[in-house]
C-alpha cells in the first residue's frame, strides 16, 4: 500500500512538472514576480469564496461552486512559470528554498494541483459534502506550501 | 444573415452573463480591484506568450499554445466580478461607462469569451495557422473592450 501511494505520489510529481512547463517569457524579473503574485491573488479569492460556502459564511451554490473550482484547478497550474531563476530579490516573500530545494518546491506544486483537480471534480457533484472535503484538501496543499516556500 | 448574426450576438451576450456570474465575495473595493488586475495580468502574460509564437517570437511549441490557450479561455471568465459598484474609483483604469453602458461591457466580456473559447480549439488543433487567426481574434475581442472601457 506504501509503495502504491509512494508510485502515485511519484507520477503526480511527473504530471506536475509536465504541466508546469509553461514557460512564459518574461522581460524582467519583476514581471514575473507580479505574473505569479497575480496568479496567486486570483486564485485565493476564487479559493476563499469556496471556502466561504463551506463555512456557511456565503450560501452554498453549486454552479458558482463548480466555476469557481474550475478557475481554481486552471490557476493552480500557472505560477510557477514566473519563479524562473533571478527572481528571488524585490517585492516578494518567496524563500530561497524555492530555488535551492526544487524537488520538494516542484513536489509541493504537484499536490496542489492534484488537490485542485480533485476539487474541480469534487464541486461537480453539487454535494456540499464532497466540496467540504476537497476545499480541506486543497487549503492543506495551499498551507504545505507556504510553510516551507513563503516567508511571513 | 444579419438577423442570424444579431441572434448569435443575443446568445453570447445571454451566455456570457450567465458565466460572468462568479460572484467573488470582496471585502473592500480594493480587493476587488487588485482581484481584476490580476486577472488581466496573467491573462495578457498567458496571451503575449500565443501572440510571441503567431508572430515567430518564440518558437511554436503545439503542447505550450494549448495549455496557454486553455489559461486565457478560463481567465477570460474571471476579471468581471471584479468590476463590482463602488470599484470605479481608486487605482485604476476602468472607465465610467463601464457602470453606465453595462449593456455594452457585457457584451464585450461575452465577444472576449467567446474568442478564448475558440483560442483554446484553435490551440488544440496542432496547427500554427489556426493559432494565428485565433489569436488575432482574440487580441481584436481585447482592444475593442480597452477602447471603449479603457483609460490610457
Amino acid at each position: 500500500m506504501r509503495s502504491i501511494q509512494k508510485f502515485a505520489g511519484t507520477l503526480v510529481l511527473i504530471m506536475g512538472a509536465s504541466l508546469s512547463v509553461n514557460a512564459q517569457q518574461f522581460n524582467k524579473p519583476e514581471d514575473a514576480i507580479k505574473y505569479r503574485k497575480s496568479a496567486f491573488v486570483v486564485m485565493n479569492a476564487q479559493f476563499d469564496q469556496l471556502a466561504s460556502m463551506v463555512k456557511g459564511n456565503v450560501p452554498y451554490d453549486a454552479k458558482i461552486a463548480s466555476e469557481g473550482a474550475a478557475a481554481v484547478e486552471e490557476l493552480s497550474k500557472l505560477p510557477w512559470a514566473g519563479f524562473a531563476e533571478g527572481t528571488d530579490k524585490g517585492e516578494t516573500k518567496a524563500r530561497p528554498e524555492i530555488w535551492t530545494e526544487t524537488a520538494k518546491f516542484k513536489d509541493a506544486q504537484a499536490k496542489l494541483m492534484m488537490e485542485s483537480g480533485k476539487l474541480a471534480t469534487a464541486a461537480k457533484t453539487g454535494k456540499l459534502e464532497d466540496l467540504k472535503v476537497a476545499v480541506s484538501a486543497t487549503g492543506g496543499a495551499c498551507k504545505n506550501c507556504h510553510e516551507n516556500f513563503k516567508s511571513k
